[in-house]
């Protein structure tokens, strides 16, 4: 299938790709898309984002198919991630530097000859954070995006839940919003997903009882993972801070013929 | 990884799944996942949903994979698509019928010991037509879903366009929704996708042009298929109709640090 946007093969030919943003999906490493292995397996460098001590959780999925190789792993560590709101004017401050540094190392692998992954939980091009390496480094590197399932796919799957029917309107929402944009917007729409929790889940519960829609939302933890967890929202603690991992959905109910 | 929602193998044990819902992606075989990979190229039987006369575009897609075993087959012919308006009484009494009687033809041949995939096109639980099989079926067949990549996220990715950074809000719209509800959703979002475009092409067009969209919007046909069409919105012709295989994306300008 031949397009512009993609090699066919990984290989070292003249205008071969050497920036992948590889999607690795929810977490099931049998989720990963068959392009996404293969990339796996075969680039020079594997490159993840990841707290300070932590191992990524991009890593992490990808450990069921390749191992730790020292010499092939870049781990891009964030100088902040939590600690400062994301619209506090420090976070830019602090991340735009990091995601700059980040990039220019990218570049100087791909200008010694290797193939670089960029590992990425679900969709790169869905909230990632490969997204700000790529709009850095796009016009520099021939790059290919490697679409995968997404968090939420993975998590409507596993709740039984299928999330949109006939003519609903999805809105997907980060939980890092004021609590009244969450509750007009939970208000107005047939379908929602409220991704990125962590602290925010006590004002996202409290947005959707607002919204009159607590009885039918589902917080899913790790969904796809071992440690996978679903449980109807109500049931849940309700002062409970949320691991990053997580969501809520609030499955749709247009018609079923 | 045990789950209480999947078999790790297909097999014909005890409480083994007879049923997969079968997400195939947008349309590049490579984009399967490698759990869709296995069920499709093990199932005892590949059903798939078609207009008379035409092949079904989720078979299209298993074409790469799977050739044509006609023992293998099963058809669904829809009695009705797009010739009744889907808000009309007579759609839901043409339809019901139709996937009735496919439930039951599926139950019987689950209970004859096969194993029954149904093809999907992207992620099955995303406005998909199995949903109405699955909700008939699920409390008499141990089904597995098997989640995708969606038409969506193959659509931004080829479109090298990110959907939505930082805090931005995303709304899926069905492009059957009435004009005028469509420009007031989509003047109230960050970013946009229109599914189901086919004939409402024009209607969502004005729209988003009311909207003041209309210079953000990128048309996506067949994303991911061999002719796969990518064009800004405003480059084309006003009273074009699409095809099915459709959508229109209003990727997010959110924050990018
Ligand atoms: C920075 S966004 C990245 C989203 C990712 N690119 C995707 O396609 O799902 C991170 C958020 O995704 C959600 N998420 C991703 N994978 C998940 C999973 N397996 N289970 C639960 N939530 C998940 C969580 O809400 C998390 O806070
Ligand atoms: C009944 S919905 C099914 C959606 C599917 N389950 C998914 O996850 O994408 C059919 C609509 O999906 C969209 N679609 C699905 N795959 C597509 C692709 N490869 N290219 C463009 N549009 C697609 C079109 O808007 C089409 O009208």
């Amino acid at each position: 299938m031949p397009s512009r946007t993609r090699s066919s093969e990984i290989g070292m030919t003249q205008d071969t790709i050497r920036l992948f943003g590889l999607g690795l999906g929810p977490g099931d490493p049998d989720y990963m898309t068959v392009r996404a292995r293969k990339v796996l397996e075969t680039a020079d460098r594997l490159v993840h984002f990841c707290k300070r001590g932590k191992r990524g959780n991009a890593r992490t999925i990808a450990d069921a198919i390749v191992g730790m190789n020292p010499a092939r792993e870049i781990a891009l560590v964030y100088p902040v991630t939590t600690e400062i709101p994301s619209d506090h004017p420090d976070y830019a401050a602090a991340l735009s530097p990091f995601y700059e540094a980040a990039a220019m190392q990218l570049l100087a692998e791909v200008e010694a000859g290797r193939i670089v992954g960029v590992l990425c939980e679900g969709d790169p091009f869905f909230y990632g954070s490969f997204m700000h390496l790529w709009w850095r480094l796009k016009e520099k590197v021939p790059t290919e995006v490697v679409p995968a399932v997404s968090g939420m796919s993975g998590a409507w799957t596993r709740a039984g839940a299928p999330i949109t029917w006939g003519d609903d309107v999805l809105t997907v929402l980060p939980g890092t919003l004021p609590e009244a944009e969450l509750t007009r917007r939970l208000s107005n729409t047939d379908a929602a997903v409220v991704m990125k929790l962590g602290r925010n889940l006590p004002k996202v519960r409290t947005a959707l009882a607002s919204a009159g829609l607590l009885e039918r939302a589902i917080y899913i933890e790790r969904a796809t993972m071992a440690e996978e967890k679903i449980v109807p929202l109500p049931e849940i603690p309700e002062s409970m801070e949320a691991p990053y991992f997580s969501l809520i959905i609030v499955p749709g109910q247009g018609r079923r013929v």
